[in-house]
């Protein structure tokens, strides 16, 4: 049920997903919504982006364990990469489920708003400490990877409306080189279009 | 009635905004809303939408002309001035109501989807004249543009969930050099950390 959730809210926000609808999306009997979510779709709801929050800690602990090569531009790419599928696999009819629970349920729920700011978090100190493995200055490391998933976040709206990669080929393209030049001497390139 | 309708959208998206509510805050009087907007909730939320690209873009121009010092990076502190201005008096209740229409009515409204690529493209062209003015090269400056708004869309939303300016700043902070380093030698300062 966290599951549908997560997908139903991924297409039409949170709003527009109804309770009766997650439980037949999920295949669940009647009643077991009741049962494991006794706080209804706010609670259901927050167990979802929780859920998600987690995934997408996940995915860049993954990601940096497999790197070839460990360079910051390339744990961009395999992040752009992972929703360049996703968005290509739904026909880009589904984004973010964080960004669409903070357009219509952060200001009208603080329980739900708290739990996007423990997903955004928990996302952003991976990331963070994967840019600092990658050679990124740990100073600077927490501007960048917040820049990294904003400008992420931002490129899957716009891509998801135009039904195109391009805002997510734009941000793989253009940050890339940022971070591997933030990345000390060694690994810093000469800036693009010198 | 086109601004109440964007100022709910802003808070709590399309599909929590509801027609009365908007003639209510709008202070028009029953029935107007059938008579300039025969279309229904689409509609409105149509132009509302449309209003708020065109306002979007119009503010681009507007830094542009004024700008001082005319850099890259004087631009994206002015847009991203505007947001901390907002946010700020919002009270971080409030977003984009470009990317609350994406979240949870692009899916299900072609209309919508369409009017939201007019309204992005409306605001990348001008982003990208405004680059190439400020001395970007030609060939970057439409992915730069792309970048942008991208990270400026994706950290007002994370802003607005966490209730601080700390992804705007990071946004400046990182971004704007960049921008920079792309207007060509004159005006390239060394990497940030360097």
């Amino acid at each position: 049920m966290v599951r549908s959730a997560a997908q139903l809210m991924r297409r039409k926000g949170v709003s527009a997903t109804g309770m009766r609808e997650i439980v037949v999306d999920a295949d669940a009997p009647r009643g077991s919504l009741q049962h494991y979510f006794p706080g209804g779709k706010e609670e259901l709801v927050g167990e979802a982006l929780r859920w998600m929050g987690a995934v997408a800690a996940r995915r860049v602990r993954r990601h940096v364990e497999r790197l070839d090569p460990k360079t910051p531009s390339a744990l961009l790419t395999a992040l752009v990469d992972d929703w360049r599928v996703d968005l290509t696999r739904e026909g880009f009819t589904a984004g973010c489920p964080l960004v669409a629970a903070a357009a219509d349920a952060a200001s009208t729920s603080e329980h739900i708003r708290g739990v996007l700011v423990e997903a955004f978090d928990g996302w952003q100190v991976p990331m963070t400490n994967a840019l600092v493995e990658l050679g990124v200055p740990a100073e600077r490391a927490p501007a960048l990877a917040m820049v990294v998933i904003s400008a992420l976040e931002g490129a899957i709206v716009i891509a998801r409306i135009r039904g195109d990669l391009a805002p997510l080929d734009a941000l793989a393209d253009e940050l890339g080189p940022v971070l591997d030049a933030s990345a000390g001497p060694r690994r810093r390139g000469t800036p693009r279009g010198s």
